[in-house]
């Protein structure tokens, strides 16, 4: 039997105000913008260079998104603090899946020190930009990247 | 043999040069930013009150999402007009399930009028204040609402 | 005696949803981000090509901000529909001051038609990027860009 | 003579990729969106508890800004750490000043330790509802909060 274990990263995010819309609660489209910066800090942790740096070795720009579900479990407001953990669960040929798991740390020393607030499963590329200047193009995963993140 | 019709709203969206990162493209957060926006038109079109009055007298705030599952079929860069097509395709009990599609209008005439940019299908409740005062709840999907919508 | 006109644009933007705060009013950076599109709506009405082609003839690649005075009138909310009026309310020799008003239509018929929501004031410059990679700098103002606008 | 100290916040603040505009620099929206969550964590620091809190029992439902003046004198990237350190310049019968001064940390050892990236001076009020449900209206400094945050 092999048991592949996989590079986790935890990427902490306190909820703000201006976070939270008129009911109070995190405003949706913010969970995306965590879940993209908990990506970006996924590979600086693991030791890949940033986009600008790769953009002048390997062409890399960054890693856009194919496809992302995401499931919201409970709410989270303001002054909460969340962990996004994060890591690769597959790596295809041109894609990798990325997964998370949010929860928000409870203030009080009672009960489950964490609540699950959402899960997302994201489908990523690595990108260059394309010679004709239109746009960008899917690059084959590069194994340096992969090696350090695996 | 019945064909159900459903209402569809379409939201037209400019994207903006802060709506596009570094790599030049919409920078993916924001299409739920408009997605959510679109969803909000879309009962606003079929002649339901905005939240701020049901709250008073049906108790929605909302309509927050419980589920999104999103495909990213072609970037879109500043300058871009992109149409956001949105309907209800089910009711369920206690949630309904929106569509969505956005297509970027394409600016010479030549070939095709739209472009496929991304789709979206969410599953969202209505949702009120629990009456302790922590966090929201969801509602039996308001019966005068359905039928606007519908 | 001399009365110089100069151009003013009107951008149009309607507020949503997220767009508000737990208190239920525009959270303040929100109207940054729409002035910011007025900016550039501005130059775009006036027949100024976009900064993606702009880089490539005289090195334009945005108007980034070197101060802005903002002062916040009143408050709106989702459903409510904006005019942010702008024009260029002085030409120097690398910077540019733009000037904006929000006001909001009143959908009741009774009373003024516009209801001021907020001024603000911004020196901006034409950036190009610098020879060596790190960061941006001013370039004069493009002459035929000042002829377009003025 | 009188020496006034006032407690002065840092507040920490990394640069993410999507903070980044298509300039590769930030977006200047998103600092003030930094400085408002700035201005909030002041307050929780200096032991004031968070708005949902007050709204109970004095009323207060947030700082909304009156005025704001920001200079913007040197870029930031993703990857990059800032340090707003905010403090209470001044206090008024119905408002008060909050200055604020945004520094990145400097990664490389050579050199001046920070750099300032910007500074900003605003006018804030403490708002409550009003009765009629109609907006926001300034209450008088509340005397506890003033003590805590001198």
């Amino acid at each position: 039997m092999n048991i592949i274990m996989s590079k986790t990263i935890t990427y902490l995010q306190r909820v703000e105000f201006g976070d939270c819309d008129p009911a109070g609660i995190v405003w949706f489209p913010n969970f995306f913008r965590w879940i993209d910066a908990a990506s970006r800090h996924f590979f600086i942790e693991c030791g890949v260079p940033p986009w600008h740096e790769t953009e002048k070795t390997t062409g890399v720009i960054g890693t856009p998104l194919v496809d992302t579900h995401a499931r919201f479990v409970k709410t989270a407001s303001y002054g909460d603090v969340l962990h996004v953990r994060v890591h690769v669960a597959e790596w295809r040929d041109k894609s990798f899946v990325q997964r998370y798991r949010i929860e928000r740390v409870n203030p009080d020393k009672t009960g489950d020190e964490m609540t699950l607030i959402m899960e997302c499963e994201e489908v990523r590329i690595f990108a260059a930009r394309r010679e004709d200047g239109a746009g960008i193009r899917a690059l084959p995963i590069p194994a340096e990247i992969r090696a350090l993140c695996s």
